[in-house]
């Protein structure tokens, strides 16, 4: 055992699991805990512009870093950044949540202090936390260091949020806590039900014609990439992801068939997924956002369906099956058969002159990527728009389809590039999203980060015309000058903001962003408000369908 | 009974009690109610930057017009607007926060659709709202009519946000609904309850050798200044107010004494307020913030504590009384005593030159306010700077010291101008606030509203600097160019942006506002990060105390 200070504790251990950076704003209840921040070597405090920005970012962060931390205040701080923690839970993301709270002593006395409801009732926001975290703790030197171990390995097996509660005075008291460095769970399979996943799953794959893959988040958040590539090599069947996976199964591989999105898929990858005779779907989750409104067709009793610690084969559960164990157990050497493959042909985009379309836009910038580029699409046109061009390789695509929080990717977009700050990080969003965190740019610029920022300039929320009243004015936004903002958020005058109205424009434009990579580059594209890449334009339709019985 | 749509039941009720303006952000869970807010004449959609602002600008609204609406989407929107509703239920304001949700069908079937979990639980998000929120309900098309005025009751009556989930099919039903106007219900007393209280608030006021009055801020709530002012005149007795109620009687008045804040107060104010042999303290709530960290001593045995629907008299509680009746009961032509007063002074400023220094700032701005105009000052050297400033006649002001979430005002701002156009808004607030939720000022240049935003530019949080880490880095914010950014905002052109720097340069600017009212003006004063009118210098050593026993 060592003795330390409960707040030198949790930093300790949080940098066991890697994390780095901690993103937050600060609040009187955790002021002591920031200058322990700021005193640990190895650790830098990240101060945001606001805490919703700050837990996208922590968010964005823990996506490539493999895991985030975020510290707010008591109540006013972690109601703001709540929804950033739901988009975690929801989205398998692990964070490290951190409220400073009320001291001890204030909250047994019931103290009318600030940041609460006035009722001296200091569980209110707690009780929100739960609802989006798979662990909560109220932090005190009897419990710290039981609590901080239990939950960060919650966090790490889940990959979901957990909630600390650190009071005031807590932080800077003594306790005695271990040596040893934290160890992590991870998934485990129970042996019998190994077996009998075992057994079934290769029946199913011996006897199937036609054997093709599907690849889901979880495959990402799980880092199992790795086992999905070498059992699809051993099978040599084709690979599809799910848009929530995209980029998870390497799309220069001659083994990936596309994205598949149900109906909204090209119709080759469509009948590779929903005719395979034995489809192995991993981590995936049929969200409406990435089936095309729910016109995915599998049928059950051909999938394999594997999630991080459960297994089902043809709609027969198997208990408890770690998706690790699963894949590595059906690479097994096969009677190779010859599976029907398809492999997307990268858009033939040709030259074309005049006003840029959002058709032809998303495909131009899928040219421009590069390998090992890091692109965050905002969940609206820029994904939809995005999601079907062919990835270069060792690249990561972010997005956010299931939880779908407009405003999410630009302070994503400051985490992911202090999670890899050597990979060039591309965002591409919109005028409407942009507005939502658009302060969080101030931060990316203190910190002399250089994103390539392509920002779509159609005045109002693309996605939602596509669903329901495109001439409404209440999907249309007030029109900023973006050059301006720029400059305002950036008094060191290293960025450079670049117009386009047109294919000339964005052609120089790109070449602009590929020579000059030492500065930040936001790109404004001019582009019409009822202009809509024809995904976007029949995703809006599948969830008018849903929401309103229109079609 | 009248046939209508749901909806338009809804909007049709929130007319009725006085909603002319609905906040908030589209989403695809609420688009059709979008559409039959535009179509009701009347009734405005204000399209916010985001949620958070949304939930704040209704905030401000509702202070000035009584009651205020926001419109969000599903889980993310409602979250980011969740820690804005809870400001509104710490401090009173009555909000009605309705909720777009999926499909009836959708969540009754629960389908995975997008803004969920992920876990086919729709209601992680509505046990939350009620954490924060009086009453709830699900609408659908049985209940709405009953539903929807019952919270509306509710919201009225205990002058708290209420939360409405409306799935998406339910807006356009068609339902039969009542078509006499909503009876609205406000507290009562219990006759036996008053006449005890009676009996004994008249005893100890025609014993007492000194009566003062205290003002809270559910005075204002309930709009009951003008029973406190005749009740004073009654009695002719000194009336002091907490901060939290700045303004809810008439500071030119012959009765103010001043504002009291425990041993932060004017010592003169504070013997008339702790000494008095009755004091009667109507809608008071003692929060560190506004009793400078807990130091107001007020015996109970020498107070009459009325609050909306009890009343306590020297700590005996007297069960349902309603502040009205209360506050009219004691209203009685009494035998004239004389009691002791004292009249804050005007501060005398003189004159200077050279840097700006916070102490002076706020006094002379205070020179700078006009009768009748509205001022909102954000927590933190705005507010604490700002509290003793005698105020002119008919002003109103507007801070949020007990959910002290910072970044309210700006937001704020906008919903006061919208609820009062005809007056003149001043706004108070420093830069590390202002970053919070600056992209709300694009919506007020937007609508064309003329507000005077006076900005400290001190590079940081300068009331968390009175606490902890004066020179600490994570009290620091982004620099940014704010002349930039008003014109990033305001592509018509309409705003002014000062800079001051020195006393000669406030002269100047404040000159400017005064002279030209029809155009936005952003005045930028820079100060030292370190300066701080004493007053926040004397709380931030008060939280620092109760936070971290640090003197």
């Amino acid at each position: 055992m060592t003795e330390c200070t409960v707040g030198d504790y949790l930093l300790r251990r949080l940098q066991e699991v890697g994390v780095r950076h901690v993103f937050g704003v600060p609040g009187d209840y955790q002021l002591e805990f920031l200058d322990q921040i700021e005193a640990t070597e190895g650790l830098s405090w990240v101060g945001n512009c606001n805490e919703l920005n700050a837990a996208y970012a922590a968010d964005g962060y823990a996506r490539l870093n493999g895991i985030g931390a975020l510290v707010t205040t008591f109540s006013v701080g972690e109601l703001s950044a709540l929804n950033g923690v739901g988009g975690a839970c929801a989205e398998s993301v692990p964070l490290v949540s951190i409220v400073g709270t009320p001291a001890t002593f204030v909250m047994r006395r019931r103290r009318l202090v600030h940041h609460t409801r006035g009722d001296r009732d200091f569980t209110h926001a707690a009780r929100c936390a739960a609802e989006y975290t798979v662990g909560q703790a109220m932090l005190d030197r009897n419990n710290a260091a039981t609590e901080i171990d239990r939950l960060l390995g919650l966090c790490w097996l889940w990959k979901r949020p957990v909630y600390f509660m650190l009071p005031s005075d807590v932080a800077t008291q003594t306790i005695d806590a271990p040596s040893a460095p934290l160890a992590l769970p991870s998934p485990t399979s129970d042996p019998t039900d190994l077996a009998g996943f075992i057994d079934q799953a290769r029946t199913r794959l011996h006897r199937a014609a036609t054997v093709a893959m599907l690849v889901g988040h979880e495959v990402d958040r799980y880092r199992l990439s790795a086992e999905v590539l070498e059992l699809a090599e051993a099978l040599a069947c084709p690979v599809a992801t799910l848009s929530s996976a995209k980029g998870v199964f390497p799309e220069q591989h001659d083994l990936f068939t596309g994205v598949y999105s149900g109906a909204l898929s090209d119709p080759a990858v469509r009948r590779i997924v929903e005719e395979a005779d034995c489809l192995i779907a991993a981590g995936t989750e049929f969200a409406d956002s990435v089936t095309g409104g729910f016109t995915a067709h599998l049928a059950r009793s051909r999938v394999i369906e594997l999630h991080p610690s459960t297994a089902t084969v043809a709609g027969v559960w198997h208990g408890q099956v770690s998706m690790r164990d699963a894949l590595r157990a059906m690479t097994v050497p096969p009677e190779r058969k010859t599976f029907p493959r398809y492999r997307p042909a990268p858009a033939s985009l040709g030259s074309a002159s005049g006003p840029l379309s959002q058709e032809r836009f998303w495909q131009r910038l899928g040219a421009f990527f590069e390998p090992g580029d890091v692109i965050i699409a905002e969940q609206g046109t820029s994904y939809f728009g995005s999601a079907d061009i062919l990835l270069p390789t060792d690249c990561t695509f972010i997005g956010q389809p299931l939880w779908g929080s407009i405003g999410y990717t630009l302070p994503a977009l400051l985490g992911t590039m202090l999670a890899a700050p050597d990979r060039r990080h591309v965002l591409l969003i919109g005028d409407g999203s942009f507005q939502l965190t658009a302060q969080e740019l101030a931060t990316i610029l203190r910190l002399r980060l250089n994103p390539v920022i392509v920002l779509v300039n159609n005045e109002g929320y693309a996605v939602e015309r596509c669903i329901l009243g495109p001439e409404a004015a209440y999907n249309s936004i007030t029109p900023w000058r973006y050059d301006r903002l720029v400059e305002a958020f950036d008094p060191s005058g290293r960025a450079v903001t670049l117009q386009v109205r047109t294919e000339e424009d964005l052609t120089a434009a790109l070449a602009t962003a590929s020579a000059d990579r030492d500065r930040p580059l936001f790109i404004e594209a001019f582009m019409q408000p009822l202009d809509a890449p024809s995904s976007a334009v029949a995703i809006g339709r599948a969830f008018a369908a849903s929401d309103y019985h229109r079609l």
